[in-house]
């Protein structure tokens, strides 16, 4: 028997003789005519599957998915071990309204100083927060609609200059200003709803945000899919103030990490716009990145959250699987994506979590989520917790990327948090990560393809970007079995990283394996396929979808070349709060080794 | 757009509006040289799909699976509601020892009277009990040593005359006497170890029974699959006592409902030897039947256990999805299938399904079951309980049966027990039937071609039955995002099902759609693939499967050729205690309507 293997039971695998695969992709890098030609091959029914067939093989996933027997039973979706309470933290009602739970999450922040933020003399600082828009409107510094008039003439600003607007899919000055004149009369009259009211908020294209309608980065997924209501994290934050400000733009269907889209314009990397803020969240990273709004709304099936927060120098958080509920979210129904906050700062990202959060109620009786909670960093000594955090590392996995400074620059981050707090860094061993990454394309992909069936059938598959239509053309090959072979490798991984858990209490990455790739020209019209570097931006971030462990990226650096390097830490099931703590700790740390986005930058609140 | 369709949101759909699809089968009856020629052209790389294509499309499965929005999240293992705690009940603690628990089963039995079963005046009765032979045993009448020679002896006989002993697979005469000594010795020194000392019991070769090997009814898996020990439940029994007797004969693989192996020969009917037992416990069932054992271990993905139950006049219990473990059986890892008893009887079905009962660690905690429970019979009023209960019966899919006076019986044995005990029958309806079927077979072909996948592909899919082969073909065909679709109509009928439940206790329904049916002589060697028959036994057992709830099948009467008829109960999620108790009490009432088997019946008790 050829090319048949047995997995060893994920119990008896001795991890002592694991060896680290560097990963591994052929696929060619494709754009302009040479994609297209790619497109029609691959669509062909005779060539298409033969050429599929072939770059499976190639990519081993054949060997692994029809040869392979597989021990374990399938995990369809992550399923969590019971979990300890976390420690130093406030536990938040999820059953309560938003607005009370900001108003608990506002008193876990240490207390907010307006002489630090707004005197002459403070130290420079790259974003204002929520908290210091709060302050403004509190103080009559600014009002909500000052602010509008100003976010309206840089969005036009930038989309004369860029006739595409790339940033935003979706938007309506006169929507943003009549939010903006009530958030205002609330404030006129001393009423402000919560801490959010009046903060400007962006919503990626595939969460549902009344009025405007989804098209998840397609041209034209509004014509069959009608929008009539907020999606329930849209409602949340709408019912605690905040403005929305419209639909932002993304990776077509969240099935790319670049950002490119030739639908609507690729957003660019506020730190260089010649380059790619990575996605699927690409509009709400460059929204949030360049100063327009303290945080967005993002969906990570893949690292849509994680990647463009970490090529655009701002933090992004991952909630743990089923944590928020996705209710009136394009991608709903998967069992490898979540919605959550991209924000300037930690505290932001916090905020934001804090009002979004809540299962659904089938989430809530299926998953038994532990309590949500947030670390007290009211408290002062709260951040000594970290003195007990251990940090698991797996090293050879750690400086599996492009350029080492992204790695070292990583190390040397988590070393000034040990040197600080106390923490310690362990080393830990992954097997299996080639498989890791396998069950999620193909779980992700299966489920993605599903509700996009019926279109492609009827004609409407060229109606997609060429970019989808080659992972369209991939994801039609999986079979049912391959599936089921996925889940079972979902259960040896999340075993794996369980047992990781066992020993620490934070796993740390760098974010991506490579920073802001440069946009050829040649793919803004017709868009590319390059499935290296998807390798390198989707390497780190994957453990998080498809174990549905909760991750946050923190900026901490810069390249050589000033583009923004960032750091994930993975944490337990659930545990947000330990997870915003560490990140809070090392957004801290790290604030001098970070710039300003240099290409453009908005400041909205000391201007006006 | 032709023929794409949205189904509306499931709590949408107007149940008064819901017109009954009777089920209609498009596929041809093949045997012999048809049946190879058919499969030939299934597995020819090129006609092979356009043929399943064709079938596919010619029974809407692709209309449903790739042309429909399914609004409903996946539901990929049943998900369970909380459920109330059943009224009349006591509690089993799972994590005692299987000893103890058979304690508290007798106990909740009505009490023993030997004078009914053993004095030359008693009422003819069909079967004697597992307490006959405790009975028996403890009163000196026999010992399980003269009960395995008359056992070993009859096997013979049958083997003789059928040079395939087609009930058992592995059987080795000298195992069953040194188990039974051991066991007689434990009586002669006065310590049985339970109730089930000394009773046999027959596997199904799907389950580990050390040292037997394991085929799964295929002529070779043995040589790819080492047994080392026992299946749990195998364990539990061996544990209390029981001896057992080795390893029934079944439908290959389990992937078929006649019971027809053209590898170890057919089982036949005990009540009719050119008959079919029905599959896939097709031994387990002629075995029980034939009243060579009290009770077998089956398994039941696809009515595996109901169905031959049904056909051989026998009860056959499926327990909820996860109530037992199925370590150490073929077919683990899958989202339909169980390991549960045949039985002689209610009361025998009840005590061995306390021994083997208890979820695996894992199930323990992504399903949560609800605390085993038994029905209190001991004591006198519990059936009064019966007064209660309201029993939801869908007439027109009651009707859809091949022959009226299936119907018919089911009914009249329903009316008899409201007569008697004052219980209810309520109209209710269940749409989406046919979803139902598609999302079954697309399930579990899936997930049981997936550990398949690398011997067909090594060439060893012609060491298969012809039968299998199609199967496989079928379920290769099936791609992911299929899967996906049926996952999403999981849901959709999970709801149904928990709506009709807000009204209803039990659904009844005839367990299969007609009595056995016959052997056509040319399939006894090369097998046979009719679909329409399958259908037939199918119809009304798919949920307990899909729906991963809790069902039996009681044997009520015959039809005019003397053939067994079934009625089905299904239970609210993890209730097998409500149903023992409606069985118990049906059974009572339709015993003077049935009759002993009328081919081999054998009488291990009173002969000796």
């Amino acid at each position: 028997m050829g090319k048949m293997k047995a997995m060893p039971p994920v119990e008896e695998v001795d991890l002592t003789s694991v060896k680290y695969q560097p990963q591994k992709i052929d696929a060619p890098h494709l754009t302009g005519f040479s994609l297209k030609l790619f497109v029609w091959l691959m669509e062909s029914p005779v060539l298409g599957p033969l050429i599929i067939s072939a770059l499976k093989n190639q990519n081993k996933m054949t060997q692994l998915l029809r040869y392979t027997l597989i021990p374990e039973r399938p995990m369809y979706r992550p399923e969590f071990p019971p979990q300890e309470p976390e420690q130093g933290v406030v536990l938040v009602d999820e059953e309560r309204d938003p607005i009370d739970r900001l108003h608990t999450a506002t008193y876990a922040l240490p207390k907010y100083d307006p002489s630090i933020r707004w005197s002459k003399e403070s130290p420079p600082f790259l974003y204002w927060k929520i908290r210091d828009y709060a302050h403004a409107y509190r103080h009559n510094i600014t009002t909500p609609s000052l602010v509008a008039e100003q976010l309206i003439s840089a969005i036009k600003e930038w989309s004369t200059t860029n006739s595409s607007m790339p940033m935003l899919i979706h938007f309506n000055p006169d929507n943003v200003r009549s939010q903006a004149e009530a958030s205002t009369s609330r404030f006129v009259e001393g009423k402000p709803i919560s801490i959010l009211d009046g903060i400007f908020i962006a919503i990626k294209d595939d969460v549902d945000c009344y009025p405007f309608p989804s098209r998840s980065g397609t041209s034209w997924f509004d014509q069959v899919r009608k929008v009539d209501k907020d999606a329930t994290c849209v409602a949340r934050l709408r019912k605690c103030g905040a403005i929305l400000i419209g639909k932002a733009n993304m990776h077509e269907l969240g099935l790319g990490v670049t950002g490119n889209n030739p639908n609507h314009g690729t957003a660019r990397n506020p730190h260089a716009l010649d380059r790619y803020t990575g996605g699927s969240s690409s509009g709400p990273a460059s929204i949030v990145s360049s100063g327009l709004c303290p945080a967005a709304i993002g969906t990570d099936g893949g690292g849509s959250v994680r990647i463009p927060s970490s090529l655009c120098g701002i933090v992004g958080l991952k909630t743990t699987y089923g944590r928020t509920d996705m209710t009136g979210v394009v991608c709903d129904g998967g069992t490898v994506e979540v919605v959550s906050p991209l924000a300037a700062s930690v505290e932001d990202a916090m905020l934001v979590y804090s009002a979004i959060a809540g299962s659904s109620p089938s989430d809530k009786i299926s998953l038994r989520p532990s309590p949500l909670s947030l670390p007290t960093l009211s408290s002062s000594d709260n951040l000594n917790i970290l003195q007990s955090v251990k940090l698991g590392k797996y090293s050879e996995w750690f400086h599996d990327v492009s350029n080492t400074e992204i790695s070292t620059k990583c190390e040397d981050a988590l070393q000034l948090l040990c040197n600080t707090f106390g923490s310690q860094i362990e080393e830990i061993v992954l097997p299996e990560l080639e498989e890791m990454r396998t069950a999620h394309i193909v779980s992700i992909g299966s489920e993605s393809l599903f509700p996009l069936n019926p279109y492609c059938l009827e004609g409407r598959r060229s109606d997609f970007t060429l970019d989808t239509r080659t992972s369209l053309a991939l994801f039609g090959s999986f079979s049912a079995s391959d599936y089921v072979a996925c889940q079972r490798l979902r259960r040896r991984i999340m075993y794996y990283f369980m047992e990781a858990f066992k020993k620490v209490d934070i796993i740390v990455t760098p974010t991506t394996g490579m920073t802001s790739p440069k946009i050829p020209p040649s793919a803004l019209k017709v868009g590319e396929s390059d499935y290296d570097v998807s390798g390198y931006l989707m390497r780190f971030v994957q453990p998080g979808n498809l174990l549905g462990l909760p991750a946050i990226s923190v900026p901490i650096g810069h390249d050589k070349d000033g583009l923004p390097i960032g750091l994930q830490l993975i944490g337990r099931p659930w545990a947000e709060a330990s997870l915003l703590r560490a990140a809070f700790a090392l957004e801290e740390l790290c604030m001098k080794f970070r710039n300003r986005p240099s290409g453009i930058f908005f400041n909205l609140l000391t201007t006006s």
